[in-house]
């Protein structure tokens, strides 16, 4: 099956927005096992884009279409479709029903030119939109299937995954089996150091296929079988999950589409525990990043940036004596990191207390290179544990990457401590 | 001037990156008068991407590609263009130079499929990469103006820049006047808002031209002329600048494209001024914003993610009658948002204290709705300002939006000291 994507509309050509769409559609596309060959963005512009609709007609099997479905007399791409297509534009009743609705709830009088959002094209199922009003479409002529979905990514995504996805497994992936997919998550390990460990698997795969994305200091491998059903797909899934889990057990937090910090939380959560940071070179994103989790209200107690010396002292009490001096370990040292955790953790009476304190650059601090840091790791009744990390990248990424190598540090030791429990 | 876009590559069409490359060189193409027509995205192969060099070659005076110029056997973007304009290849002595070196200074041999990254086309102009190895190309033939640009974002762009655009400027644009541009920031106000407010200056438009970009809780405009000379743009910039700025003269933050954290840090380190931050359901993003600036550690002292009750009296002395009790207001209200701003401003001995409670959802809090968010400004000598917001959106939305509000009322804040300094 061979598709192409087309999306519509001219603040893509202007560069005002990224074309989010077409990444998502393509991964998703990728795991029904159907190859993308082209995505073209064309303009609001009924002489081009029907030139664009011509071609991919002419070349693929499945043509999915994004954006141009909005009120104006912009939106064209209904319009267009139905003139390539020879066939008639109808008001969809129940799409037209949603939006007299949405206007009168909110007591406001709808323009006519919002009737456009309820056009639905001769012979094609309407493809309801639940979190808007432009209702897609999905049709098939002379051997080409095309999807018709709306602009915005709140309104695509739950439109592809509700409504176009099971139309195209029930009448376009009639004789294929559906396809299941299990993401897994590591962290602590880079993409390149995880491909290697996973090359022959990568390399013999056929199904289940393997596929491998970096982003944000973690690695998704996502797994994907076609099957007759889902129970016959998990045994598969479950099997090969366990074949690349041994190849680095310590890395892998997750078996589902999680950031690390949520899997913390959770656990955490779960087991009544605490948590408390103490932050420099960070400057919050460690507390940004666990309190991003809804729920973490429960085990995230309290978060320190103390960025200067003053306020390493003031606020979590670290001697003067560590600071500065010329026998002084300094701010960005060891010690210092595994007072800040243990202080912060006393501070706030929390089972847990982290730490970071490096130089995320520009510019050296003490003599100290940019990517220097140290983490440190305290808890109650345990030894403190501070790692160095020499980190490459620009502020930004340093700060990121010393924020998610402390994450994997907590995760690392509360798996160790469930595994104690058990 | 009609312009095409093509990316080339298989990671864009599996859906494992986004092409901001598309987006980065519509905006920069715009700003430079040319229209842009289509962008296709098409995979590494050999045919289908002489397909597309094929069709864009028909249609468009300038063709930019983007991707493909590796070392490896995928990458085929100069194969296909050289092969489309029946010219041979050659390896480039400079970029040969520079690859050799890079492996040199490393100690590592170089591959011999390195070599590839050098391949300049007959009669082209190799277009030096200052951030990677692969050399880019730009050739005139048939009428029809190709540049050649690697994928990587942090290649691609400095390239555009440095080598692309100004051959551009000297080699097709020859009868156009050069494009000058001012990005206008504008913080506190929305893009519908600020729409509303310039509408007839929008509508109006020929030269200069305006365009809004909203992000993250900011709008920019963005103002382009063309001119003879800079100080001839300059005369127009500034004078439409002035008419933009009258239109929201408390809402304009900056006449360049800096986010408004920097502009906070920047005035109050010029200053000599000092800040500090205690954080309820903002978790500490509003540290992390001021600290992601470099330079920040001058002025930002310190702050505090107080996220319980109990950490919001043991961390910043919020007095209990204000948090617990019938009569009490809450963790969310004005009171504590008043106090939070006062006590770690005094305990850091800072110029300023922000604060931030609120809920950020989901779920309510003390039967609070979510969205209901007071932040407090306090600064030495003068009374504590609190607002109330009333914010829509998920989780991040809302810690983003309470963010930026706060940054705004400081920046505020700051103008007002200065004018009455001045």
């Amino acid at each position: 099956m061979k598709a192409e994507i087309i999306a519509v509309g001219t603040e893509l050509l202007l560069g005002q927005i990224v074309n989010t769409n077409a990444q998502y559609l393509s991964r998703e596309l990728a795991a029904m096992g159907i190859d993308v060959y082209y995505q073209t963005v064309v303009g609001d512009n009924m002489e081009r884009l029907k030139e664009a609709l011509r071609l991919s007609s002419s070349r693929a099997d499945i043509v999915i279409l994004s954006g141009g479905l909005g009120p104006t007399q912009d939106d064209l791409t209904k319009d267009a479709l139905a003139s390539l297509l020879n066939r008639s534009l109808h008001i969809d009743r129940m799409a037209m029903d949603r939006i007299e609705r949405f206007f009168q709830d909110r007591g406001v009088v709808m323009t006519e030119n919002n009737r456009r959002q309820a056009i639905a094209i001769e012979g094609g199922t309407p493809l309801p939109n639940e979190t808007g009003l432009a209702v897609g479409n999905a049709i098939t002529q002379d051997g080409t299937h095309y999807i018709v979905l709306p602009g915005p990514p709140k309104e695509l995504i739950p439109m592809f995954e509700q409504q176009a996805k099971p139309w195209l497994l029930q009448h376009v992936l009639t004789d294929e089996l559906p396809i299941y997919s299990k993401m897994l998550k590591f962290a602590g390990i880079g993409e390149s150091a995880l491909d290697e460990r996973l090359s022959d698997l990568i390399t013999e795969q056929t199904d289940p296929t393997i596929a491998l994305y970096a982003k944000d200091g973690e690695v998704t491998v996502r797994i994907s079988t076609k099957a007759a059903s889902e129970s016959e797909a998990m045994v598969r899934l479950d099997e090969l999950q366990e074949r690349i889990r041994e190849r680095g057990p310590e890395f892998m937090y997750a078996s589902e589409d999680v950031p690390i910090e949520k899997v913390i939380v959770d656990t955490m959560a779960d087991r009544g525990l605490t948590l408390s940071a103490a932050e420099s070179c960070t400057g919050g994103l460690v507390a940004e990043s666990l309190t991003s989790v809804p729920g973490s209200a429960t085990m995230f107690l309290g978060g320190i940036v103390s960025y200067t010396n003053e306020m390493k002292r003031k606020l979590v009490h670290i001697p003067q004596a560590l600071l500065e001096g010329d026998d002084a370990p300094g701010a960005v040292s060891r010690e210092v990191a595994q007072a800040l955790a243990e202080n912060v953790r006393l501070i706030t009476d929390s089972d847990f207390g982290l730490s970071v304190t490096g130089v995320a650059g520009p510019g050296y601090a003490e003599r100290k290179p940019v990517g220097l840091v140290y983490i440190g790791l305290s808890q109650r009744g345990r030894e403190t544990e501070v790692h160095e990390l020499n980190l490459q990248g620009n502020r930004e990424t340093i700060r990121l990457r010393a924020t998610k190598a402390l994450l994997y540090r907590l995760w690392r030791r509360l798996v160790s401590e469930g595994s104690e429990q058990a």
